[in-house]
């Protein structure tokens, strides 16, 4: 019996919808899956299970979960004390550079993907960044994406001996809701995804701040129930 | 009495030869220095105190040293059991990528080095790196470094907003034996740096390393004495 390799696919996983559903596509593209999650100074670790039980649900290869330090630098409301923005308006969310934006944040979780995939032997990552939801974001673009893997393969060995490393953004161009129905049809158990920037003790969302906010419209707009429990539900 | 505000800049220091001298090239400049070290499970913590003793020296406005994990992905001898070449020829460390080469090192140091910047609102980085002695490490050549740049000033918000970020690399076309003279000049004390893979427990560097046999014949050729001991000096 001939066996053929799997494809190798490193996949950036936070937990949420996006990196979910990212990495339910690269398993649907038939790739072997080392996902790859940061602990970096969240104020709740319940993301980092959620990550693992994703993980375990869409079967991956190998799960990394790195600490790295964001805090020695300071500067955003996801790793300092800065009050995180509450009830905003949806359109007030896209046009803003948001507080909760973090310095280089995807340009450093891209560079450990890129050192993980070389040493595993892997060509392809896969990271769930979205422009549309989201085009505060400089580090979400499709021209940051570009630009990050023209550098990867000057970067690395097997970039400049000809085996370049694709960057792959599957959601870059979609909706949230295009992400939920295609996460739906992929399989995606959408209850172990964690989002909420601020959720209870308890371990509800909030509702009210701004990635709360982008999620309830998407399962809205999909035509679907968001299966994870909330505290407020606008 | 009116004040100039310091051009501030991020210096990525290991405390060996080439970053120590890159440190005093940007403070000659006139650069309030931001100085960030890895501890990333290299052998020696000597590398970290050398760093610190630099920093001390040469004057910055701040010392950063974060902890990073290389090892949960494996695969260099600087982070692994993997036996350090030793008494290898100079022409044979120019030619290869070398084991030591650790997969995207550079790409993880700088984009860290790019959330400082951006965190203290530098848009200055400075980076040891040399094209001519280690010409096998492919992130340390003059378009790895243009494609870093291009990819950061797409990345932040300080990018986006036209306060782009500079990678300098003053190094990085010298040979070992002028970046030696260029810090001597600047009053670089060389007995505060380490470079050796595989020093003694007294401290001594083994004298055949790649890095020993570089750092050597730099001294040789600048016709300087170097002031660290050595287990053996060939």
């Amino acid at each position: 019996m001939s066996e053929t390799a799997a494809r190798k696919a490193v996949v950036l996983l936070s937990g949420g919808v996006d990196s979910t559903t990212t990495l339910a596509i690269a398993r649907n593209e038939g790739c072997e899956a080392y996902a790859l999650t940061f602990r970096y100074g969240q104020r709740h670790s319940r993301e980092i299970d959620a990550a693992g039980e994703v993980a375990r649900y869409l079967g991956v290869a190998r799960h990394v979960v790195l600490d790295i330090d964001l805090k020695s630098f300071g500067g955003s409301a996801l790793t300092d004390d800065i009050e995180v923005p509450k009830g905003r308006g949806l359109s007030d969310i896209a046009r803003d550079i948001p507080v909760t934006y973090v310095p280089a944040r995807n340009t450093i979780f891209l560079s450990f993907a890129l050192a993980f995939a070389e040493t595993v032997g892997a060509q392809d990552i896969f990271i769930g960044v979205n422009a549309l939801d989201y085009s505060g974001y400089p580090d979400c673009r499709p021209e940051y994406i570009a630009a990050f893997e023209r550098m990867a393969n000057l970067a690395t060995k097997a970039g400049v001996e000809g085996r370049p490393f694709r960057i792959h953004a599957p959601l870059i161009a979609m909706t949230k809701a295009e992400i939920i129905r295609t996460g739906a049809r992929l399989g995606v158990d959408y209850s172990l995804t964690t989002t909420c920037y601020d959720p209870s003790a308890d371990g509800k969302a909030c509702g009210r701040c701004d990635a709360c906010l982008l999620r309830l419209e998407g399962f809205r707009q999909a035509g679907m129930e968001d299966p994870v429990p909330y505290t407020y539900k606008g």
